[in-house]
């Protein structure tokens, strides 16, 4: 059985580059689950099973249709206890949310920022509308002004990641001596900046960015088989 | 078996401070073990059992000595498996690790600005001595400047808090529904702040407050046996 993975792209379907999509993806190759990934602009999500999720990724398995990708990762360690688990234990799965809110708060929020424009460049025409009109009523500001507004936050990643910084010195992954759905979540997001932009986020030589070509080679380089952007 | 814990204390051993004792004075009370406290200022570790830490918490349980609170936590699961776990597993084990860096380069470093200067008018004479010699070669410069400098970083401490404030809206504690060591490690700061300074952190309406609440209230309000600074 083969899983589908429902994942969002731009107007280059080689590209695809949501960090949520990249969890899934990361999450289904740690479990060892063929799958195949089906691209999906934002405006053609509704169009996905049925509309069953205003947001991607979505995968469906045989019968089942799941939607977010942390759903997804617990959908796969209860349906496939068999393999390598995703969390290791109910404490893991607990503080993963803690990681996810970590992420989402402090990592997304910076880096958005610096990427926005990068992401915007990289949409079809019709998706173009919709991000446009959906950011905008996010930020409360046009999106030139937001990119402007969020490159001077950048330089708050640094400091962000410290929390990475001092816990490499002790295991090499946030799931210990081996990557769990914690690390992907955090991948994800480093991988979506890769992925659309060119910007530099990190130092070649910061553990952090170690960590992400640790990351990036994991399951044959399937992160590293979309290239950085130029 | 009754373990004995030595803990920080200043000139008035009723005020335990340290972040790092309380997270062990709430390992020990979720675990359920007997315990008594043994106040120690700072000058006085070295003698603390022959010297064996340069830094407290330090426990005996019987013919074992155990310092620093993560190392005790990890021991208590390991000698009392039937008791509640701290971590519940492997991955609570690991991620607990990067909440753990979370804190200190988080949160700890916001607070400590705000707080030095409490803390220095808490110690008796000779800790005075030691606290200020070795603050003033961490952060390069006289007591009072640094406490001036970190007055004004302490505005970083909401939005620093705010993956909390995500993961609350979805699961009570760190842990998941009750907590666990990863909790401890928050609460130790904020008890930290709570017991050295008259300082308000947080809003009372602000959900990582009414946490904080909650976890003071575990294991018949060991946290709120000692009074907030006035």
């Amino acid at each position: 059985m083969t899983v589908t993975l429902y994942e969002l792209c731009g107007s280059d379907p080689a590209r695809p580059f949501s960090p949520h999509c990249w969890k899934t993806v990361m999450s289904l190759a740690h479990k060892g689950i063929d799958f195949r990934r089906e691209q999906v602009p934002f405006t053609a999500i509704p169009e996905v099973e049925d509309g069953v999720g205003k947001t991607v990724p979505i995968i469906r398995d045989g019968d089942t249709v799941v939607v977010d990708s942390f759903e997804i990762a617990l959908y796969l360690d209860r349906t496939y206890p068999d393999r390598p688990s995703l969390f290791k234990g109910e404490g893991g799965q607990a503080m993963a949310r803690f990681v996810e809110s970590w992420a989402a708060t402090q990592i997304h929020t910076v880096l958005i920022g610096r990427i926005l424009l990068d992401i915007y460049a990289m949409l079809g025409e019709p998706d173009q509308g919709y991000f446009r009109e959906s950011r905008e009523a996010r930020f409360g500001m046009p999106l030139e002004q937001a990119a402007e507004v969020g490159a001077r936050r950048f330089d708050l990643l640094r400091e962000r990641l410290d929390p990475m910084r001092m816990m490499l010195k002790r295991q090499p992954f946030i799931g210990g001596g081996s990557p769990l759905f914690c690390d992907y979540i955090l991948f994800g997001a480093l991988q979506w900046a890769r992925v659309t932009s060119p910007a530099q986020l990190l130092e070649a030589d910061d553990p952090v960015a170690q960590w992400f070509e640790t990351c990036l080679d994991l399951y044959d380089g399937i992160g590293r088989s979309v290239p950085a952007a130029v």
